[in-house]
């Protein structure tokens, strides 16, 4: 139940994430050129882009020309979000798309009907039509996840019950649409979450759903990402969503004054993860040099906290 | 000997640490605003600037005039940094400095030599001096610190071993020059702790002296900060050295990018306790207010979280 996990995956959202919440269109070679950085590092998926409305989201409107022109390396998944299915048609369309068949839940419903424009519970019913169409299409789902599970900045604190209740939503569609879930991933996405309610949270889980796999999107907003992935670890979590020199942000969590942070820096949590002996199949220096390439393009000082001070092999090296 | 303290103290560092290691000198006028807002926080203990020398600290040439006007709050203790005798003369002439009698241990040979131009066996003896000195004038030792206690940049890794041989000095000089020492702090000075390290720590620390006051000051130089604080919470302590809005940084650990990050920020920290259900006294509101006139000062963005994104009280408030 507890205890460090020896591999830790990490899922990378920079690319989408860090590019989308600009205002400025940065141009593609400059983007394809952090890509495939990104795809020397270790990281085994990587989000690349997003199939959204290009009128909303016109940094993204040429993904498919980002899939058709990055560099493959074996072994790299390279997956982009949609989120209805005129998107999921274009990705399907684009060239070589790992399709992450994703469901999606909301544990607040203000969240849900800003990003979905419908309730949560019609968010719930809207996922066995997906379940369908990815298996239509020939398709596993790999992922559900519960998004705003620790509080939501328009309900406020969000009860645990009411996420399992989402996840014994998703066990029960499981059942019936006899497919296997591979992985739970709670998300607090607007920063809500600390260490004690992440163990609470994971513990409840775990009571539910005994043996899946628990993942976590952890966002840093209110400067708590790190020791909430420290928290998780803990719990044996061994799936984290992150993003490379801390790219992003949600624009929700944000006050006015400078940007709120967004994802948990993947770096700094690569970082805690091999000072903690886990494994991650990630060469800190490359991700590093990823997070600096990132910062030159953006123009302005990223998130990240390892990026500007390197990590510790380089000491450790030396001294011996 | 574990589980979370009841109520944890912070003291403040951010008017010197910000405002030494910043090029430019601001106007006292400024600065004095500053510690006036962070004086209403309900922070207890704050560093206001530094008796060093003028010629290498230029920006900090004005303490004692700093001392003369900031607005004095009850109960909150204003305190200064010194390096040598010379340093502490001045802090005694100047009006009303709290004298928080410290002795200073180094756990690094080599960061010992670039900070005190002596050997760490040399300025252990040198603290003899100190408590003597201290005592003509009427003070009690306050803290006695163990400087870069898990990692140096020029040394790499530290052994526990060592660290706990500065304290072992530290208890037998106590009970030599038989005067108590209220607070141990282990400072990991360079960013190179991470939480299991801090309870490994704190774990042996406890065993050596029993029922000793136990605190941290924790540098966030490589993304660990608040996980490092997390466990330590967890193990009981009670006191943090913190800087708010992140202020400050080591100039040995950048990497001549981007800034490294300094010390952990006090409202990200103090966010963390509140969250954990640990008092702290202070008004989180005011502490973020603080921040970002900080970060109006600086007019550079500081490394904060929460003064970004705002606490949770506010929502929590407006649902019920």
């Amino acid at each position: 139940m507890t205890g460090y996990p020896k591999f830790v995956e990490f899922r990378e959202e920079g690319p989408r994430e860090g590019f989308q919440i600009e205002k400025k269109i940065y141009p593609i070679e400059q983007r394809l050129a952090f890509i495939d950085m990104l795809s020397d590092t270790g990281l085994r998926q990587i989000q690349v882009g997003s199939f959204v409305s290009p009128k909303y989201v016109p940094q993204m409107a040429d993904t498919a020309d980002v899939f058709e022109r990055i560099r493959r390396v074996e072994g790299v998944r390279y997956t982009a979000l949609w989120l209805n299915e005129n998107g999921f048609q274009r990705a399907l369309a684009a060239k070589d798309v790992h399709i992450d068949a994703r469901l999606l839940f909301y544990a607040s419903d203000t969240f849900s009907r800003k990003n979905n424009n419908c309730s949560a519970a019609e968010m719930r019913e809207r996922q066995r039509d997906w379940v369908r169409l990815y298996k239509q299409h020939g398709f596993a789902v790999e992922t559900a996840y519960v998004m705003a599970a620790f509080g939501c900045n328009f309900e406020g604190e969000i009860s645990q019950d009411r996420v399992m209740d989402d996840f014994r939503f998703i066990l029960r569609l499981a059942e019936e649409e006899e497919i296997p879930v591979p992985a739970l991933v709670i998300a607090d996405t607007m920063g809500w979450a600390n260490p004690e309610a992440v163990k609470r949270m994971i513990g409840g889980l775990r009571e539910i759903a005994p043996g899946a796999r628990i993942g976590m999107h952890i966002h840093d907003t209110r400067g708590l990402g790190i020791a909430n992935v420290q928290a998780a670890l803990g719990m044996g979590v061994d799936l984290f969503e992150t993003s490379v020199a801390g790219l992003g942000g949600c624009p929700f969590a944000s006050h006015g004054h400078a940007r709120a942070a967004g994802n948990v820096c993947t770096e700094d949590a690569v970082f805690l993860c091999h000072e903690l002996g886990i494994e991650t199949g990630i060469d800190l220096d490359k991700l590093i040099a990823a997070a600096q390439a990132a910062e030159r393009l953006i123009g302005a000082p990223l998130m990240g906290r390892v990026m500007h001070s390197g990590g510790l092999a380089q000491y450790r090296r030396s001294k011996s």
